[in-house]
């Protein structure tokens, strides 16, 4: 126990690793034949897409969602639907999950019917929700116990991407897997970006929308003033687009009306990634900083302030709304 | 499983429910005669004066820490040394911890060697340490499992009030089983606070800190900048602690050198309340706000200052440091 | 001009100061006489209740504001109104003005029928408004010139205290002249206070209400996450005010509707001191920190939240609203 | 004087309106003849390469600059020196100011030497100069009475720029004037770019330069926190460069050392633009919020930390070590 004492400066997140190192599991070997069934957990708003490209691609899958309707579209398809994660990997030795929280993954793979409960030895377990990268390698490291290889893949791009197969999956894991990965996430995705170590690709994920969210207040502040200054929208932003402060929420993504066409804020701010998603995962930027103890004064403002326009009824709209919670005009 | 859906939408801190309940553990009764010995694991800046003033109180104490010399003063003074926080429940069925961090109180508790191991059924475990208050839900649930009583109690006071019984506790748990958490810390505090369910005491804590943070950087920002604009600090002080922007920072902790004796800012900001362990209790805040979806504009700044301020060599000041800090001139 | 090169590094306030040497006024000498009639300018919501407590004590007012209707009720009580501040000065060598922005001071002093135009030598001119304290010093300075006194005086406390006689005043400008000054501001103010050089008045009213504003929405937040933690207000706000956590904002005007009588947090937040005044007085606030560089990172961030607020709704009520602000919940 | 309630609500920057309403000034007619001389008031960094550029541009100069040994160089060179802004205003009908402030662009122009003292009527008044646009329009009336037209065109793009003739101008004025204004600017820049009415090119400049820290800063603290995950920087870079975080900062300007070559970042930080300048920028754009009542939390954050850079020893460096600020590590 005198490891304990080492152990005071590590964060949180290791909480985690103490309370699983008090369990255990058993295993098998992964068939690397292309074309053997698929497991999928998952098949949600990007689940589904997403499934529906690895079937495109002639993948036979194994189906399950706790929501059993989820489930009926690709059961009429021919594909099998079991009862739980646990049976999922008793059928297909590659497995990828689609969940919408780290609880969720957490139980698809540890629960009493988990993955992990009855994994093959061999098997490849690519993950691709949003979640604490903690999280991520506390699960390569109990997969690893069983024989299993767990890999992060979080992915960029909306319901739209995942329809298309063209969002990009950001992976973390061991580098030899990387390749029989790439295999499966190149059916859903046109750019597959090794990361690094486990948990890189939660990592990668989470620091672009960390900017992005900055980047989209700070473009909204700026237009809000520049409007309020005098200028016309679209010329500030032709001129920011040309200038230092060009970024993707202000070429590619402005927040403005009648800015831009074929974007959210042409749309009442429909569509696109909610402010509710960028609230979750800024909460994941803002763990990680803590438990690194990194200084984030922007993100963690970022976060602040989609949590409250969460509050003020944005949580639907998409992100780039936050132009429309700052230009609200006092009343008197 | 359908459950889960449940869950969606509760926060990370229900991880640790979900892993938690993949255990068990076993039981006996408490002994309610007064002046039994009394189980104490910490014995660290606070918990060694803290666990003087129940031995003058006349208490036999079972003592353990993982530094097996922070034990020696009580075994000299007679006390009884074990090896392990089991050995402490088997020998105890009233026990109060005092650990640094959340991690140290899951492995105090639920270690391989932990109390829960070998709790007697009817204990009182105590514990006085800050952590999150998801984590004390969590082991008063694995307590109530064995038959025994947990309790958070946090302390506001430093090591003189430790010293002097003069501490704060603010007490989360079963509101009958208060007055018997109240016999033991009567002796070590002179203010005992119910505060409501398990976990309470914690937040009460955690809520004090935090406003405590934000009033003391905003008198640290207010006093600079009325300097700056030509008032005397003595007179501003004694300005605000007349008028509205009065607040325990500015009235009896005031940051500025000179303004008021007995106070770390009259002594190279030496002593009191360590930045460190302010941006930890920081934290601790900044995760209950995530998991609750509370907006904290303020407290979350707050947090990033504290946490720039440790990397800037001001780690081990007094957190009232935060004047010097922003106090320092632009160099051109 | 070689003073150029010296005045790079002063600040934007400077500004005032290059423009207002280019021009000069004239002169005479102060009555000292107790009750002989004292001007008073501006006679609304704060100037209104102050000036009739001038006429209790037996002054006779010479009257003046720019709305015609906010004389009437003095003149019908038998004072002089005149139709310009030049006439005040003319008519009186004491003169009050209770304006709302700094714009309205500069008019009223220096404008083409301000004070100054005919301000008899020796008069003392007593500025209650809260401006920026460099425009205060920029009148001092040109009345200096015409051989008179100016005082900066803002008050604290609101309508009720202006009714009833016990404001504060916060007083700078040449100490000679402020018993002068005391033994007119007395009669409106049960606390006068002397606070240094002229400027310095009102850099301590700004200074205490930065405190304020973010030690309120500091109570705000950590009421708000307390709450949400379990806590019960009442208790949770006894524990803060017996702790390091208390401020005047948590035991004298807790803003969580039923923890305390009497405040605006009882009454639907109606009556108090209104957002938009914290946000002007916040404006200031940031303009001296900027102007002096000095960092402000709580009280820039409170200058926003307030601004936030008047653009929601919440500009008329009062400013502890801010956590009806915080406080609405997330919906889906 | 009924326009004053009217003005009211009008922000601090119409002080200037008020005080410089009370002065006046005479006039001539603007030779349009090319190669005309061209007077040039301010030689630093800036105005040194801009003017040589105007030479080489076959331009006559009138040179004035408050430090003689400034003009020097140009005198060296045949260029005709005069004493004051007065007299280049009596010799050229077009010039162009470079100044580090707002008060010294209102002491060049409204001061007892000022071009406005002397000036010509139909004289084409060009300000480079980044200052307040408060400032700009007020100048621009004041020229407009005396027959003269002034525009403001501040610069992007630093030392480098200038010398290579590669600045972008963004032009605020009469749209009629700016094919007049560009035959100038055209010689010292390659993109001039017409903003509309006076003060929009201030305007303009001050947004980008917010959104540039903002930003810059996003960058450093999303670079700090993927590294501290385990991320390699200059994968991270790229991962960023090719998703919706990308930006100017990230892709063009990385603070990372060792991520791009020819950046102050591979540098030490040393050349780019200075950590004071930014810091003035944004108290220029906090000015602009303010008096317009826009919300800015991140640009006020920005400002606020820029201001904290500058009293820790980062004044001079590039703005970019914002990530070496940020990314000291926390020492025990």
């Amino acid at each position: 126990m005198s490891d304990l004492a080492e152990e005071k400066r590590r964060s949180k997140s290791n909480l985690l690793i103490l309370l699983l190192r008090l369990k255990g599991w058993v295993s098998a070997t992964r068939s690397m034949a292309s074309k053997t069934p698929v497991g999928f957990i998952g098949l949600g708003n990007m689940g589904n897409p997403m499934a529906k490209n690895l079937m495109k691609h002639g993948y036979p899958l194994i189906i399950y969602d706790v929501f059993p309707d989820a489930c009926k579209e690709f059961q009429d398809a021919g594909e099998q639907v079991v009862s739980s994660p646990a049976d999922v990997a008793e059928k297909a030795d590659r497995i990828i999950t689609m969940l919408p929280t780290s609880i969720n993954a957490i139980e698809a793979y540890s629960g009493a019917n988990g993955i992990l409960k009855k994994v093959k030895k061999g098997s490849l377990l690519i993950d691709s929700s949003t979640i604490d990268p903690a999280i991520s390698k506390e699960l390569a490291k109990e997969a690893e116990k069983m024989g299993a290889v767990f890999m992060d893949a979080p992915v960029s791009g909306g319901v739209g991407a995942a329809r298309s197969g063209n969002l990009t999956f950001m992976v973390g894991g061991v580098e030899d897997e990387f390749a029989a990965a790439q295999e499966l996430l190149g059916c859903m995705g046109s750019n597959v970006v090794y990361c690094g170590a486990v948990g890189t690709g939660q990592a990668a994920k989470i620091c672009n929308n960390m900017l992005l969210a900055i980047s989209m207040i700070g473009t909204a502040e700026t237009m809000n003033l520049g409007i309020r200054l005098g200028l016309d929208p679209k010329l500030l932003a032709k001129i920011l687009n040309m200038s230092s402060g060009r970024c993707w929420s202000s070429d590619s993504y402005n927040p403005v009306p009648g800015v831009m066409d074929g974007v959210p804020s042409a749309n009442n701010y429909q569509g696109g990634f909610g402010t509710t998603l960028m609230a979750k995962d800024l909460g994941l930027a803002q763990d990680s900083a803590t438990s690194t103890k990194s200084p984030i004064l922007l993100g963690s403002q970022a976060h602040q302030i989609y949590r409250m326009m969460c509050a003020k009824g944005y949580s639907k709209k998409d992100f780039s709304s936050v132009f429309q919670f700052l230009r609200e005009e006092e009343t008197f």
